[in-house]
């Protein structure tokens, strides 16, 4: 089972690619996606949607995964947010791909143990799960804790 | 000038095609893409992305314009159709459109004359503005209302 998680936002979208085999996870790929401040909003959600539609046809996920929105106490937050979980989740959806939803507290769980952890946290355990790989950034190590948490509480 | 004018939402998006030729506009084509309530979101927001991709390449608009974001007091209303925004924003970005966005009292001052008219008000002016238009429904109404403010709004 290939497990794409999504760390979906409009500057920076990370993304992880995991392998599960029974209870063994291996790491496959990770990476961001970022578009341009001064880029008009259009412009700016296609680039989410083609950058993650290129990385769905090299990895070919069989499932995604992404943490459920945190609403914002900041409207326009929100609402940015929004719009680029929703061009990432279209490409999600045109290449047939299921998309399950965690919360936050369940992601940090199962990857740390706690639901309180700390982000620093969530990267150490990360480096003990997935020895070797190369993260890209703080957004892409979201994505594959997302894809770990996935693996876990998702039902096969 | 080509102006496709829209009125995302999830369940049923508003497109509204019209020329400006000078001061005249005159009605091309209008409709509404629906998706259905009990398939995933991913595929939803897929469904409406590819759904006014098809719209884009048939009537090949020179821009786009949609209403202003209403922030809804319901966060989860407010995610839901700032979702299907960002699919539908996507899909104009990657044909290369620029979005204008118009508050929709300016809309309404636009198209009626008055920011505080009634929905039955501003299809009673789009029968006279646009006579002979079949408008597929209320969502389609709305996306021409925006076309027609955009056309009185925006710079050429």
């Amino acid at each position: 089972m290939i497990i794409l998680g999504l760390d979906p936002s409009l500057s920076c979208t990370g993304w992880g690619v995991i392998r599960t085999e029974g209870s063994r996870i291996s790491h496959i790929a990770n990476g961001q996606i970022k578009t341009g401040v001064n880029t008009p909003m259009a412009q700016r959600l296609a680039d989410l949607h083609s950058g993650l539609a290129a990385v769905i046809a090299e990895f070919a996920p069989d499932r995604a995964a992404a943490e459920e929105v945190f609403v914002n106490k900041n409207p326009q937050s929100t609402l940015k947010l929004a719009q680029a979980r929703g061009a990432i989740l279209a490409s999600c959806g045109a290449a047939g791909l299921g998309v399950n939803e965690h919360a936050a507290r369940k992601v940090k769980k199962a990857v740390v143990g706690t639901g309180s952890a700390e982000k620093s946290q969530v990267q150490a355990m990360l480096r003990v799960l997935l020895p070797g790989a190369q993260i890209a950034g703080a957004d892409a190590a979201d994505a594959l804790a997302v894809a770990i948490a996935d693996a876990h509480l998702a039902p096969r």
